[in-house]
């Protein structure tokens, strides 16, 4: 089955915001085994929008509208779809039920607009998908050849509970198996070399299929299973998934789709009752913020260090002048003294440090842009890496924060 | 005239990668005053990208089409364009040898496969764009009824500069007057209070015309001018400048489409020779990060300091355990002592504190989720504000790094 993406509204076609809807609808189709081949954007115009359904349905069995279902004669896709399937809009009381019920528990009922009760209006037979987080429900039409229109509100925190709790499930229905996946998230190594270790997997697969995403600092891999129900798809991705632990042991840091490395890393740290520290030179404050991005951080999380100057390391941390002085600020000895102060100083059981050249400026020969010192104390024992990254400001400070994370959670596991 | 998008490569329909470069795209295209109705993407397969190319160019005047025009077989941007213009490809010799000259410079030449040559070759009549930044150059064709089809590479260091060095002024060379604009950036004032002071300009607007575009925490005006060169749309702007000027005062930080806020507040510390600290509870290092990310920030910022516990706070800054105790880690006096106790630990001329709450945990009645206060020492005159924010934690982590520069800058430009 191939399904088609129309992104309504304005703002796209104007480049205002950018339209994360579509990758993120586009890769949860993939990975329901579906096909996209193609995706649109259309404003909020009556004729572009018709042309494009009309479009969209000549050439695929199932079009995802998102976007363009808001209170305002602006949101047209309703309207518009409803024309091409020949329906017309009826009020559906169970959706203009959960609107006063919506408006009564966020916001004052008197906030209600005449406006508002447009969105309980649906195209005659259509199947109404409740939103629990807006107030504009989801709507599937078919047509007499089955051909089917999806459409979803715009805001990314509707669009994605919806799909995940209704639509990924009703698609799955649709196919005379459903697809099932788990995604397999390693660190501690580099993507072409994870991806040797599993060759022969990638080549001999067949049900479930095993895919590779390379993510800064990190290898993830995605185990599909098409099967005709949850539990018969969990048997057949168990031995992959095994398999791929007997592989990569423990720098497996999880199997749950949502959960980040920081959160495997604050984790641990909560399981183990130690507390840690930062002290970051050239990433300036990114740790320390990936870590306390984690809710409930403050547990494992007292207090850090941004200390960009010489002084300030030798002040706060206690790095020696002599060390920085015979080795320099971005160097193995330094990245370790400030490890080793931080820990001191915070009082925590784990300290981690990062020291190095982000670029664009401050390289030399022998120390050039991209050069990354990280050093990892945990109760006591000092352990530094020396990393060479190759992209610009920014990612050589992305993959510093990964690498730092990934340092503290090996020693952390050894524990 | 409209000027249509296609986006190609699998990664976007895989949704692997977000499509930033239809946004960027999009944005220019409506800068230069330029229409754009359709978007599309497609992968790398010859009858589907025939058939969209053919679609694009029965109803827009311009079709642009970014990406597949890499050395693999995988990619048929070209090739398939050539095809719909009834021409054939052809060596470029200048396209030949810088290709040569790209691979002399950057790596080493041994690296040159016979693929990098496809690279050279250009649709007969296309006129031939250098690319400053990669070895694929981009292409503009013209067929017989004047529609235009604009080939550009898809990886956004390569497609910017481009776009901005030599596709802007060609397609403002097409009109028979160019758009010529700047961003006037301002701060410290809300979106709907900003708008209110500039409304008469808006309704009045002619040539040049007033667009406001909200930012998190700051107000962005695009003044834009059609005139038959940069020097007279210059002079059409001036007064619009000047009158924002007047209405906003120092509240405009910049008239620079490329500066930040923060690259603001650190020329003004350079400019006026002094040093930064910051003291950060829930902002957890994002707002040190987000001063340390502006190259050279090291000559105004030395050390920082992460204080989310109490202990921390009264280490590190100097925070009285009455303050905290009578009025808790989430108050404008704990905000002012962290800030004049960063400022003296650091020995910097200004501090800045962020406390808050930033949830989703930790609200109560008095204290809700978004409360957040911030500080800000300036030679030993400290200033408080206080913030509710209502975005989810990582929105009211950014408003709030936004709102503390704002009010460093506030201070600065008092001195």
């Amino acid at each position: 089955m191939t399904v088609e993406l129309i992104s309504v509204g304005t703002e796209i076609l104007l480049g205002n915001i950018v339209n994360t809807n579509a990758a993120y609808l586009a890769e949860k189709i993939a990975v329901l085994g579906l096909s996209c081949y193609h995706q649109s954007a259309v404003g909020d115009n009556e004729e572009r929008m018709e042309d494009a359904i009309r479009l969209a349905l000549s050439r695929s069995d199932i079009v995802i509208l998102s976007g363009g279902l808001g209170p305002t004669k602006d949101d047209l896709t309703k309207e518009v779809t409803a024309k091409v399937f020949g329906k017309k809009l009826v009020e559906d009381p169970h959706t203009r039920e959960r609107i006063q019920n919506y408006f009564d528990r966020i916001k004052n009922p008197d906030g209600i607009t005449s406006n508002n009760w447009k969105q309980a209006l649906v195209p005659e037979g259509a199947t109404v998908v409740d939103n629990h987080n807006g107030t504009a429900p989801g709507l599937i039409l078919e047509n007499e050849d089955g051909r089917i229109a999806i459409l979803l509100p715009g805001p990314p925190n509707e669009i994605k509970p919806m799909f995940e709790r209704d639509i990924a499930p009703y698609l799955n229905r649709l196919q005379p198996e459903g697809i099932y996946s788990k995604m397999v998230k390693v660190c501690s190594i580099g993507e072409s070399r994870a991806e040797t270790i599993v060759a022969d997997l990638m080549d001999a697969q067949t049900n479930p299929t095993l895919a590779p995403y390379a993510k800064t600092g990190e290898v993830h891999f995605r185990v599909t299973a098409k099967a005709k129900d949850e539990e018969t798809a969990n048997a057949l991705m168990e031995p992959m998934i095994e398999e791929l632990y007997h592989r990569f042991g423990d720098k497996i840091y999880t199997t749950e789709e949502e959960v980040t490395l920081e959160e495997a890393v604050v984790a641990l740290l909560k399981e183990k009752q130690m507390t840690v520290t930062t002290a970051e030179s050239c990433t300036g404050g990114l740790l320390a913020g990936r870590i306390m991005n984690v809710p409930g951080a403050s547990l494992v999380y007292n207090e850090g260090y941004i200390t960009y100057s010489n002084g300030a390391k030798e002040k706060l941390l206690g790095v020696s002048p002599g060390t920085l002085e015979m080795y320099g600020a971005v160097s193995a000895e330094t990245a370790a003294e400030m490890a080793e102060g931080a820990a001191r100083a915070a009082e925590a059981n784990a300290a981690l440090s990062v020291t190095g050249i982000a670029g664009p400026d401050g390289g030399t020969k022998e120390k050039p842009v991209g050069l990354v010192y990280v050093g990892c104390c945990v109760n006591g024992k000092v352990r530094t890496e020396r990393f060479l990254f190759t992209g610009n400001r920014e990612k050589n400070r992305d993959y510093a924060v990964v690498r730092a994370l990934t340092l503290l959670r090996e020693e952390l596991i050894c524990l």
